[in-house]
């Protein structure tokens, strides 16, 4: 008799339920968005479920609703009642007994929370300290996939550093971005970032900040920087939905600007401020 | 309130059942295992266990004992009572609200599966179809990692040409291995696959498909092959866990070894069948 134990309990494989047979988990097989409220109103909705649907899309999940999700989005955004959330949410391939190849008609899943946004008030003010990692995700980060292990390593070691983000560095030695951020750098009245490419997330919040600095007067590079070129940078800082623009002021070893959030970060911030009222 | 919805049900996040929080679905934050067994035996199960534990330490995933998995697995075998048994195993990071940084003391989660293993009499006896894809995969493919939807998309496009199997070129050129198998050629008396870096599984097939050649007297070399390389070689097989070792005969458009399963492949099987007994 086929069989499954989940932790130490055994049962017939036909009495297993569905999340446990999830592609999600077998496979990262499924693509996700996390979304902010700043005071009740969502931000940027409209480009999430854009994005969403690009990533759907490209890992050939067909059949998802969008406007599904967006008014099941909307009434439980509602009914959370939480000024300043964070939604997440995701849809996987589907339930199934684990084989690469998905059954046909399988019925995708979805999934979304409402949690309380961390607050940051602290780390916008005082800027934060990160540290280089090197960049082992996949060659497709232009997809939000589930795949996020490299991710999470990055992190894990970045924490033990004390730092609250790293900064995924390739093997030709150039920044590509965060490991759940866009990386950003200040020079002069330059910024400069990585350009959008297959290796890049194409960040909702770095568009946002594109068009922030634009505004502001700066001149805008898309060019990944080097390691180097970013410790001798005049301010760095990280572009990411849930806390928007977060200055660093440390960047491996060395103080950046400093150690205070710098001047054009600021304007980009409060730029930045005036989109999501 | 913070809440949750699965599917188009909407409820309090504290109800939701751990399943649906587990790292694995949120960032594939596990590593699992495939067996299999021959006529009522487990094949290579201290290979297994002992990768196993290489790839927990490797994520950085504590306190899992691997007797205790061994115990279940051999428990739940006896109980399956499946004579040709494919055997998959995982552990995740463990449950808990979604965010990069697992919270400390958080239990891993233990998944297990046996299931009859799917008849692959007539592949063996007439070998595969496969084609390349690239080689999209994160740069730790040495830890056995839940972040396998690279390896779902070539498969997808593999099936999607009629083809069992997908082999992964990297950006040079270079065949690293197949999206669920390693990858040979056979040119003259050498058999040729890549050499295990952080870029390719240990496959434990690899490992006795190159004792079975050794035994065999072929000579062994350890060197990625490009496709012009593959397509001229004399015999394709690949080798994985729950069909050992499978000719290959056509590679993209090209026939391999007049379209029949080649003379040290059949070797390489029959020694191989000799270890499983």
């Amino acid at each position: 008799m086929e069989i499954a134990v989940i932790q130490d309990k055994v049962l017939p494989m036909a009495e297993v339920a569905p999340a446990y047979l999830d592609r999600g988990i077998f496979f990262g097989d499924g693509v996700y968005e996390v979304l902010r409220s700043y005071n009740g109103k969502i931000f940027a909705l409209d480009e999430h479920l854009e994005r969403f649907a690009a990533s759907l899309a490209k890992i050939g999940i067909h059949g998802v609703d969008i406007e599904q999700i967006r008014s099941r989005l909307l009434s439980a955004f509602e009914q959370a009642d939480i000024a300043n959330a964070k939604i997440y949410f995701h849809v996987t391939r589907g339930s199934a007994v684990r084989n690469h190849i998905a059954p046909k008609e399988l019925k995708p899943n979805f999934f979304l929370t409402i949690t309380e946004l961390a607050d940051f008030t602290e780390q916008k003010a005082n800027g934060i300290a990160v540290c280089t990692f090197p960049d082992w995700r996949w060659h497709r980060c232009d997809i939000k996939s589930l795949n996020l292990l490299p991710n999470v390593l990055a992190r894990l070691e970045a924490g033990k550093k004390g730092c609250e983000e790293a900064i995924l560095v390739n093997e030709a030695g150039l920044i590509t971005e965060g490991a759940g951020s866009a990386f950003f750098a200040v020079t002069g009245k330059a910024l400069q970032t990585a350009p959008l490419t297959s290796n890049i997330l194409p960040s909702i919040t770095r568009k946002y900040a594109i068009k922030a600095a634009g505004q502001i007067g700066m001149e805008i590079i898309e060019k990944c920087l080097t390691v180097e070129q970013a410790v001798c940078a005049d301010e760095l800082f990280i572009a990411v939905t849930t806390r928007d623009i977060v200055g660093v002021v440390r960047f491996d070893d060395k103080i950046i600007a400093s150690g205070k959030v710098g001047r054009y970060t600021r304007l980009v911030m409060e730029k930045f401020a005036g989109y999501v009222r």
